[in-house]
């Protein structure tokens, strides 16, 4: 299968990476609407520009759109779903059902395939979600986020005046962790569930004790949490902070029995070094899978809940069956 | 929905109180190859002959077949498939490509779905294994059991001559789980994964020494783990192992980039009060999920694999997609 690259970011350098990892499948081309001359990509793939594209649709079989779920996915998902089978990780929780619809216009219309929200959260943590829910009813699902960095998180703390870079790290709060793992499935406050730590490099002079403050009690973003704010060098910040790990945990825990007399708890848990290598992997995977299904006649929008895990792999069922089941 | 369940044992103990927790589902018989007066069930629901299940048809859409995969199963399943849709647990690894075709034939020809071999392991493990190799291609995928009990060891420890009641413990190795969630990818043998524990209570008068050494050279069984035997009497038998928890890990670790400079670890765990109840739970939410399929035309043998997460679920995919995405 050929699949394309529209937008070349961390996400899109990622997807080239992750095509390379699979065998089954050709990177024909990265669209940017840079001047192609300046943009170099890692494997050598060609560049074109993102204007271009229709003139290259026998050549993309799945095209992966690596844009910002802020302004660029709203509108370019369902505009390339048009002419495309199309895969995005458009991550705006509360905005997903709005995008869907767009989307799947868009590609019921065209006969074309598209899947929406591909990543780890929404993704492969909504995937569990709905694994847990289905086997255990009742009880509660929680999930953690963490240890790793908000990329919204650090963007945030970069507009504070005075603040020249910053990297803000969720971290999951242990013994809310343990609690929910024991089955105890405890009330947990925004507060109990995470922590915040932010790495700030502020400007010379600046006046520190107001930057802690602003992030501390900032809307939305801080104000419901405990922060730790540290404030380092640019060296520093280039040191130990340059990666995007990120990783968390959904956890779920239920009863059986006439009178629920047995407790299970069910998790799934991620530690990843780089958030958009990861999250790129299964955005290949994930065009794998529209691959196959648009050959089954399969048209319109989907999401990962409703993508059998078999059509996400390189093998057959036979294969699958004899090998992982 | 209308199940009906196919033999009354823990299994089938299992559904009809995982049923209960389903409002969507009522479960309309239990048939069994006992006498149907002697049999007295957790919730009152009627029970029937199993040869006069045909005459129920009309009040099953989906039957729960829940008997042993040795000599029960390779039957029953494709029997069965040629008058109802069905859902087994059917768990002998090695010969699931057989039965499902046998089960597929049985299917496909009365337009039938079937679903085999749905559990934890084979099922949720599967599944996982599935999704982990898809997203990260290379690697290996590590499969811890337990804690917990394996009921074909305890019965191989039963038959040994002198032993009046036994139970095996499969315990995973924490030394080597750590290395697996670290990410070493270690080369690690049978005996390195697992130990084996077994509480046996012996006949008054046996040799001991004898039991033990029968134990712990018993071939495929016990030759190859580093096992230990405890000696106990009926009451603290009774007392402290009449339950059968179980649980385990799948766990796989991946690189990404262009020199695979990033490294991911993907784990599934689950910890079990009972057994045979969460496979139950799981049993009951794989016949909703072919009860859609049925609906939208599906027919033949399925496993797991080739199940969407949102068939398996109760809620409608826009209440999915707006409330586990």
């Amino acid at each position: 299968m050929k699949i394309a690259i529209y937008g070349y970011g961390n996400l899109g350098k990622g997807v080239e990476c992750a095509a390379a990892h699979n065998a089954d499948m050709e990177l024909t081309g990265v669209f940017t609407r840079r001047n192609p001359e300046d943009v170099r990509t890692l494997t050598g793939v060609p560049v074109y520009r993102a204007e271009e594209i229709l003139a290259h649709k026998d050549d993309i079989d799945v095209l992966i759109i690596c844009g910002g779920s802020a302004t660029d996915l709203p509108k370019q998902t369902p505009a390339l779903a048009a002419d495309f089978n199309v895969v995005d990780s458009f991550d705006t929780h509360a905005r997903i059902p709005e995008h869907f619809a767009a989307v799947d216009a868009a590609a019921a219309q065209s006969g074309h395939t598209a899947i929406i929200s591909c990543g780890w959260d929404p993704g492969m943590f909504s995937v569990n979600r709905v694994y847990m829910e289905s086997i255990l009813p009742g009880g509660t699902t929680y999930t953690f986020w963490g240890k790793g960095v908000s990329q919204g998180h650090s963007d945030a703390v970069r507009r504070i005046e005075g603040v020249v870079d910053a990297r803000q790290y969720t971290v999951p709060v242990a013994e809310a962790v343990e609690r929910v793992r024991n089955g105890e499935n405890p009330d947990l406050t925004t507060r109990m569930k995470h922590t915040r730590e932010c790495f700030v490099v502020a400007e010379e002079g600046a006046d520190k004790a107001a930057i802690e403050q602003a992030i501390k009690t900032m809307p939305n973003y801080f104000d419901e949490y405990d922060t730790t704010v540290y404030f380092i060098s640019m060296e520093e910040m280039k040191e130990h902070h340059s990666a995007l790990p990120h990783g968390g945990n959904v956890i779920r825990s239920g009863k059986t029995g006439l009178n629920d007399e047995c407790s299970h708890t069910m998790e799934y848990s991620l530690k990843l070094d780089s958030n958009p290598e990861f999250t790129s992997s299964i955005l290949v995977c994930c065009a794998r899978a529209i691959y196959k299904m648009a050959q089954r006649g399969v048209t319109g929008c989907l999401t990962m809940l409703d993508v059998a895990p078999a059509d996400l792999s390189p093998l057959s069922a036979e294969e699958l069956r004899a090998h992982s089941l």
